[in-house]
């Protein structure tokens, strides 16, 4: 036997929680330098006044549901449906206005680690 | 003004080729140490005796179509429907024996390379 590297694998819309509960975030890939995670949303926003600014570049694309994020520069609305992906370079200041409980909104993000940066 | 970072984006179903059609590669993200892509294939399947053994680690998700991996390791076949997701370490030698032609099978392929491995 040698020491064989494992193939993991799950489906991205297996297990979702209920629309009652909470924000469910599972990484499914951590690496050095990239994070790859399911985000389920139920309902939730970002709280009042709140914004994201992430050092890491984010790739995020979603998968079911439906989901509204604004951007600070310009107060940017983007609305999203099942396929729209964003590229968030790193420090882009947004937050999550809306999303759909039911059924549950799913995502997939992609976080980078820029060498160097913060 | 300053100079804004921008945010880029699009669908993951958009522009679907047609079943007759190649298969299409779209880098959506390339960075020195990670690549995003959009894969659609309308039937394609590797050549006779061919494997992947790539230098990456690769997470592959199909969102749309089917279709059937196959690990040479074990001679394991693998079905994917949407949603499916892998986690393909560097150098797992694999194939894909079969993708749905019509409508089209997607997929999205993050390749991430390691630092200092071959």
């Amino acid at each position: 036997m040698t020491d064989r590297p494992s193939i993991r694998g799950g489906n991205l819309f297996a297990a979702l929680p209920r629309a009652t509960d909470q924000e469910q975030f599972e990484t499914l890939v951590g690496a050095a330098d990239v994070r790859i995670e399911r985000i389920v949303s139920t309902g939730q926003a970002s709280p009042a006044g709140f914004w994201y600014d992430q050092p890491d570049d984010e790739f995020v694309v979603l998968l079911a549901g439906a989901a509204v994020l604004r951007f600070e520069d310009g107060d940017r609305r983007i609305d999203l449906e099942p396929g729209d992906w964003l590229e968030i370079p790193a420090h882009v200041r947004h937050r999550v206005d809306w999303t759909q409980a039911d059924p549950p909104t799913v995502w997939l993000a992609i976080h980078r680690t820029r060498p160097g940066r913060g």
